[in-house]
This record gives structure tokens, C-alpha cells and sequence, in this order.
């Protein structure tokens, strides 16, 4: 079948590649001409706007946006409205808030999937877990193409109605703070605890048979072999933060306890918070009650 | 090599079949002549005693020991210590705190290594982690049985000196702990959200190229699977907890914060106590300073 | 001064109330005749409409909302409207999310005062702590009414522009929440501990000199001696969130941590969720890796 | 009637100048000569040894300790063995081990209090909380001078056997923390908020009225009001935990969750380890899957 693909980054290029490989046409189209040669070099159809490539697709087209969540997504999607009809399918790859799928299915008449994409760059031999929200038909007239986007059959399924996609894929992400954050405690522990260890070797021993053993082992396995035992000059700032906010955010208006999830999200705040003013308030009282010493900051802290 | 094998359970008998099945001999002995025979038949030679089992074994002994951590393993060990000489190893493949651990190799001639074991009876077909601890040359000289046991090489390695197989160990279950409140949070978001959805189909999608697969995610999803959608009847209770506990109380001593896999016990403890005292002091003082209702328990509660 | 007060429950009547002892006339309106006449029988001036009540004011009005948070709020400012001016100023003293009354401010030519205001109705007597967001000029000129209503001059202050106020009593709710759980664990702690502890004797113990003296504890003090030793029948069920909701919100906002006032909201989540899936998983999980036996509802959970 | 005092720090002074206030004989010693003799001055009967102090005690003694907790109470009770008798009282006042005082209590012929003291320093002239543990007779032989130490007859209680009042005493400190933590949290969210506030006036208007006043919210005001609106230079940096570990480990043992009291305790941990490796972990394992950059020491972090 025929795909075109707005958004040739990294996670763009990679959708372009495997729909390639399995024999599918591809018109591809990024706002950087660049971009667009390298996916024309690579065997697709090279579009100079989101006008052109809707003309090469012709009717019944299939577009997958692959552009960051937000402003950009509404921009594509007004660019591409005039062009769109009943029988064509858009596919939101990228990673929107599910109210905002809910909103844009809304207000096309186009179907609309919204798709919850993991797996991430480094995935891009096996493929992607791709979890999509939308009508039945859509869904299932894009199955080859997520075939070969996805691990395969088992990596795609529709998860319901509009949104839905992007509502697992935000509950995805939530989980997924909190395991990294799991596993870190964990490393933290045997790093600074009483014996003299090897992190690389504890890692590739858990991922050869440990009831915890993961994907996200074998990436703590590759960056203990590549930053070293103490993780080098890793720095101690957990950046991102928007999927796990609307994961506690949801979880707040559902009244269901996340208490894991919101402390993953927690310590990322704090890794990026200068001298805590809770603390400072505590080392301060300490004083107020027991006349313990108050540390100041020109003591070196 | 000869291997004796002392405890014949679940886990003691995956332990006889690997190792026969590498090629090895064994010598094995449970307190149930039962599970003694059974391992017979399985092609291990039976003793009918801990000195039987030493007899058989002769010089150079190297046993395994697969019984209930605690006073199980005092109470073998001392039966063993009067065969046992330096040259001998014993290896402790249970759950033990690595305290004991460190007490019992002091408290032996032989040269006895910690050996953590993960993977529990659902891993027999696919082998063993193992984590040991103790003297090198001992592990050395069990590797055979150890490449038997794990999942091969990779499987198994040295962590440190005594206790630090055991200490690994329990770290492990500490982080297991929190990754399994961590799926279960985001299940239990799902489920009770705002979509309609399939447990199966999001746990298969996921561990299809989602950055969260892993193998604890299998299980989910063969829950989903055999339990349906809801779990069905299974109950709110989780039993265990001691090796997380552990975990707790040396990162208490570590001044390491562990809040996820703190908050991962403290649920299971919560699923075992009726009527919080907490929630009801609570509940009671909103009357205090606001003349909330109180719920009573005769309101059904 | 003269002031309008709209909405007679227990906290509208102590307005009332205090206004009236320290001098001032009140007119007093509420949908119900008969608390409206309750409150004529105190000395107030009985209105009979919202219209009633602004024409029995005149000019330079001042008129104090206390209805309930939310709807009641913008239909009574919406029957107020065409009787108002800009040298009116209308309160608003209940528990409304700061940008409603960032809105409500914008919506009015009145001057628009937002006050939080704590204490509940058990401090009557004592008056309420206010805190106040809008015009300064607004602020100054309700200070007599303020004086009466709060404990006095102390018990109220002017926080910042509009919104400040509610803003402030947010995050008082919030850490209401986390007081009442720490209270709450200590004496679960004591009541399930290993000693036969009188709770009231405690609380009344720590209240005379501890250093965790508080209201809140005085009123746990009163809880055990009218509840008992255990509480008696009150129920695990912890109604009410919403300003502890709103405070985490807020607090994702900002990207600042509050993981104690985030863990006792989830508490009272968790207080009115039945058999929470999280723990049915992990239950069912640990038969998955472990094969331990899973805990069924007809086991009699 | 008369009391020997051992340990003339600022608590056991405070205990020898409310015991003399109150009209009863104080026989003091301590290590340091000079706090002796300023003891000596201030009304006390100066004793040069523990031994002396002994003599001058003669029969029915009655001594408080107030030294540091830990070997400094074993050094002070091996003295003092040799000088017991049945009849005699021994008071601890100070933080030490529940388990301790039970051990300790076993170990002399005397009586043994174990009472656990709050309030601080700055509550000398108010009077402290004192919860005491031990034989009831000895409790009430010591009542008159636990009056004057404490707010009281109010301010003292019997909590129950051995170890009891050091008991309770953890479980108070416990609460303590998480009460800190929680007026952390919120004034932290009003100093990062999104107005502009001030921190004096809001912990005053709190304490005129509010649900939440406390003795802590006041010295939170006096923080404020010394150190500034954003606590000058107040340091990141609590130090202190060992009651509050005490109090995790208890709660661990009696399977109680107290996930406020960890995560107050987990703050501390936090506010003194530098570059927590868990977070560290979490920035690289950013990039294993996603690619995100990975924040680097040398950027400035």
C-alpha cells in the first residue's frame, strides 16, 4: 500500500525505513528539505510540501504524522484539512495527550487513529509497540503498515476509541518512570551499600534469568559497560516529565492511588530543584525545637 | 562432577534435573523419602541421611543446599559439619539474610558460598540467575554446575565475598517488589479509567517492542489471560514480604532512600490489615474540625 | 459597618454571628426562608431575595458569599451583578479553586475579595483564620467585618492579587491532609504495636509540651475519649479530596514534589477502593514466577 | 523531696532549675566540673563523683539521668550499680532505644523509668511533655517532680511497662518528622508558586484560627521572621534520623505502613547524599531508549 509520512526525525525515519522494507510506497515529507532527500535517497517519494504529497497519494489517502506533540500537530493537521476526505485515515504516531486526539478526531472529518508509539530509536531493528485509538476500519486498513512499523502482528492492536491509543501510551510512560526509577533504587542501594560491587556483572546476571529482567536492565547493563561502575559523569538530572504528569494527572481525576508512579515523577522534579525549601524549612525548625545547628549554606552546602 | 543436593522441593529439584541433564552426578537427599525417590528416578543417586550423602560423596565434597531459609539450614549445617573438611564447599541456594550467610561461612571449615537464586519453579526449563558470594576458588570449582543450573555462563556470576551473593539477592526482590506495584499501578489506571479495555491485548502489545517489556510483563499478561479481564476472584491479599523488608531496613542503615520499594511493601502490608487505624482517625477528625459526617462501619463500610 | 452576608449554613450563620457581637449590622439572605428567619431572630436583617438584600445595603456595598464552592457561587454572583458597582466589594469565603475566583474577579466591576477561610465550625468561638486575595483598598476597607470574623487583627491578612488567597488555602488543605495521615500512622503504629497503650493519654500527654502540640491533635485527643481506646465504629473511609487534588495539581504545575501530601490523598483513594487491582496483580504475579498459592475472594477476602 | 540529676547539659539543666523552682532538693553532677558548679550556683547541692553523688542521695534515691543516649547511660548505670538497692528510682530521660530501657530496666535491682522527654530547649520554661515507662510505684513515687519538669500534672503520664514511654516517645518523633516534612511541602509550593507571597504573614494568619496551627507552625513563623522570606542561607542539609529510622524499623516489624514517616525520613536521606545514583541511572537510561542527551557533570550540574 501506499503511505505518506509527515516528519522524517529520527523516530519519523525510522517508520519510513521498516514501511520500505516491507515493500510499501512511501511519500515522505519534512519541513527541512534535508531531511526529505535523505528519506528520497533511502527509496521514498519525495514531497516539497503537505500539499504536494497529498496529491501524489490521491484518494484514499493514509498520512502518518510523525511531528512533536503539540502546536506542531495542529499546524500539520490544518495544513493537511482542506485535502482530507471521509475515506482517508491519519495516523498521529507521536506522543499527544489523548484529550487532544479526542479533540482533533473531532474536528475532521478524515478518520483519525491516534497511535501510542514505544520502543523509542533504539528499536528500530525489531520494531515498535504501537498502540492505537480510533474507528474499527481505520485501524484495520492501516494493518500492513503497522505490521511493519510494529515487532509485527503482536506489536499493534487497537486499544479502542479515539484516544485510547494515546491513553495507554501516557499509562505506558507512567509505568515506565516508575520501573527506571525501581531499578534505581536498587542500583543506588548496592552502590553505596556494604559491599564492593560490580554493576555491569549484577545486571547481565539478572537479565540471564531473574524474575526482573527487562529491556530497561539490559539498557542499565549497556550504561554501566559504557559509563563505568559509578556511571562517570553522569549527571543527576532526570529531564522529561509531561506523559508521567498526565499519568498522576488522570490518576487524580480517576481517585486511583499511583503512589509509585508519582514518586518517579517526584524525583525527577527534585533532580532538577536547587536547594529544596521543605528541607531547608526542616533544618531550620530543628533549630526552633532542640537548638540543633543550623547548617548554612556558607558552610559549604 | 559430583554434586550433592540437599533439600528436594521445587526448586531443589529443578537444581538435581539441570545438573543431571549437564551430564553431572548427583547425590541427592530430602527429610520426605518421597522426594527422595522421586529424585532417584530421575537418575540421582538417593541417601537416606546427611552422613549417607557425605559417605557417598567422599573427599572433595560439593553440596547444595536447597532448604527453607532460617533455622533449616542451621539445623543441616550442623548435621554436615562433622564431614565437612576445607576442602569441601557447601552452597546455600535459598533466601537466606546475608548476615546469616556471613555468620555460617565463618562458622565452617568448608568453604561455603551465598548462592541468590532467581528465576523461582516457573524458570526450570530456561535456568537460573545466580548470584554467589564467598571464596574464589570455590566458585571457580562449581562453575560446571553452575553453567548447569543458570542459564548458562552469563547466568551466573561472582558478586564479592561472603554474604554478597545474598545481598544481591535480596536488592533483587527489593526492585521486584516496586516493578510489580508499578505494573500493577498502571493496570489498575487502565482498568479503572476512562476507556473500555483489554488488559490481554495491552500487556501483549506492550511486551511486543514497548520500552517496558519485560518479563514480569509476560506474567502479566498470561494473568490477564488466565484470570480474564478483571482478574476475576483473585483476592487483594499479598502474602510475602520478608526480603523486601530486608531491603528496607539496610537502606535505612545505608541512609539510602528507596521510597518505591518502600511504598511497594508498605502496600503489601496494607493488603493485609482490615480497617486501617489511620483512615478511620482521619475519617473521625474531619468531624472534629469540620462536622463532616463520619462514616460508621455499621453504614455498611 | 453594614455587610451582606448570602448563605446561612453552619459557616455563613458564623459570620453572622461574629459580625452582630462586634457591633456590626448584618443583612442576611439564603435560599431557605427558614434559615434566613433563624438568622433574623439573632439580629440580622432579613432580606428575601438577592435583590432584596442589595437594596437594603444602598451604596458602597459589601457583601460576604458563603455558599458552597463551585455552580452556587456563579449563580449568586450572576443575581448580584445588575445591582453592582465599583465601589462594591463582594467576598467570597468559601473553598472555590483560585481561578474560578481569578475569573469571578474579571467578571465583575465590583472589587472582588477571595477568602480562604479555616477553622471549620467547631471554632465558632475562637473565629476563623482568613486569607485574603484582591484589591488592597477592598481588603482595608473590610478589615472591621475581618476583625469580628477571624480570632482578630492576627487571624487575617491580605496574601497578593486575586486568587492569592484561595491559592494560600489550598495548600493549607493539602498539608491538612498530610498532618492528619502522620497523626494517623503514629497512633497506628501505637495501637498495633507491641505495648497496651491508652491513646487518649498519649494525645493528651503530647499536647502539654511535645513538640508535636497542635489543634489537630487536640481534637485526635477528643476523638479517642468520645470514640475509644479503638476508635470504636468508625469507619476506613476518608470522604472529601478536592482541595488536596488541586493542590497536587498545582504542585505538578510547578514541578515542585509533595510526596507527603500526595501520599495521603492517595490514602483517602485508597480508603474508598474496594479490592484495589494493583495488589490482585501482584497477588496473581507471585504464583507466576514463584508459584505461590494465589489468595482467592472465596478464601473469604 | 529531693533528686539527684546526672548530666547538666541544656535538657538536665532544665530538669535541675524546674526541680528546684518547685521547691524540691537537687543534688547534681556532671563530667564537666564547671556545668556542676554552675548547677551549684544556680541552687543545686554540687556532688564531684557519682559515687558522692550516691552518698549524698542516701537511701530511697531518686536520680534522673540526661546524658546522651547510648554507651554514655551503660557508663553512667555501671557506675551507679554498686549503689542500688530496690528501692531506688532510676529516671532516663533521655532518647534512648526502647529496647535499651527494656535490657537496662532487667539489668539493675533499682526501678527503672525509661521516659521519653519532649519539647526541647525551647520549652524550658513551659515545661516539657513526658511520657514514662515502668513499674507503676515508681512512677508514682517520682510524680512530684515530674510535675515540675514536665507542663504539669497534665504534661506526664504512665504509658505502660518497660520501655513503654521510650516507646512512645519514637513513635512521637516519628510523626515529627512527617509533620516538618508536610509544612515543607506546602510553603515550598507557596515560595515556588505562582504568587508572591509572604511566608511570615501566612504562618500567622495559620496559626490565628487555622486547622492546621500547631507549635511547629509557629516556630515556622519564627523561622521567617529571623532568617527571611526564603530563609537566607539555610542550607539543604537535615541532619539528624536515628528516631525516625527507630520508628520505620518498629513499623517494619509490626507490618504497619507508615509511607509519611518513610518519605519525611527518605528527605533526609536525600538532603545528604550528594548526586543521588538512581536519578543518575535514569538520565542515561533516557538515552538508551529514546536518545535523549545525557546531562553531563561538566555542564554545570
Amino acid at each position: 500500500m501506499q503511505l505518506g509520512v509527515i516528519g522524517l526525525g529520527r523516530m519519523g525515519r525510522i517508520v519510513v525505513d521498516r514501511t520500505l522494507d516491507a515493500g510499501h510506497d512511501v511519500v515522505a515529507f519534512d519541513l527541512s528539505a534535508e531531511a526529505t532527500a535523505a528519506a528520497a535517497e533511502a527509496g521514498a517519494d519525495p514531497a516539497d510540501s503537505v500539499e504536494d504529497l497529498c496529491e501524489r497519494l490521491g484518494t484514499k489517502k493514509r498520512i502518518w504524522l510523525m511531528v512533536p506533540a503539540g502546536d506542531a500537530v495542529d499546524a500539520t493537521l490544518a495544513d493537511l484539512e482542506p485535502h482530507l476526505e471521509r475515506e482517508d485515515v491519519v495516523v498521529d504516531g507521536g506522543n499527544s495527550h489523548f484529550e487532544a486526539s479526542v479533540r482533533r478526531a473531532e474536528g475532521t472529518d478524515a478518520a483519525y487513529l491516534d497511535c501510542g508509539t514505544s520502543g523509542g530509536p533504539a528499536s528500530a531493528e525489531e520494531g515498535f509497540s504501537l498502540m492505537v485509538g480510533g474507528p474499527e476500519w481505520a485501524y484495520e486498513e492501516l494493518v500492513p503498515v503497522l505490521d511493519a512499523v510494529a515487532t509485527g502482528p503482536a506489536g499493534h492492536d487497537r486499544m479502542g476509541e479515539s484516544g485510547a491509543g494515546h491513553y495507554v501510551k501516557m499509562v505506558h510512560n507512567g509505568v515506565e518512570y516508575a520501573l527506571m526509577q525501581a531499578y534505581g533504587e536498587g542500583f543506588e542501594l548496592l552502590a553505596e551499600g556494604r559491599y564492593d560491587l560490580e554493576m555491569e556483572s549484577i545486571a547481565r546476571t539478572w537479565n540471564n534469568g531473574a524474575v526482573i529482567r527487562s529491556w530497561l536492565l539490559e539498557l542499565c547493563e549497556e550504561a554501566f559497560r559504557e559509563e563505568g561502575n559509578d556511571l562517570g559523569d553522569v549527571a543527576d538530572h532526570v529531564a522529561g516529565g509531561s506523559t508521567g504528569t498526565w499519568t498522576v494527572e488522570e490518576a487524580l481525576e480517576q481517585e486511583v492511588p499511583v503512589p509509585l508512579i508519582y514518586g518517579a515523577l517526584a524525583e525527577r522534579f527534585d533532580s532538577r530543584n536547587e536547594g529544596r525549601f521543605s528541607r531547608r524549612l526542616a533544618n531550620r525548625l530543628r533549630y526552633g525545637f532542640g537548638r540543633h545547628e543550623v547548617k548554612r549554606r556558607a558552610d559549604g552546602e
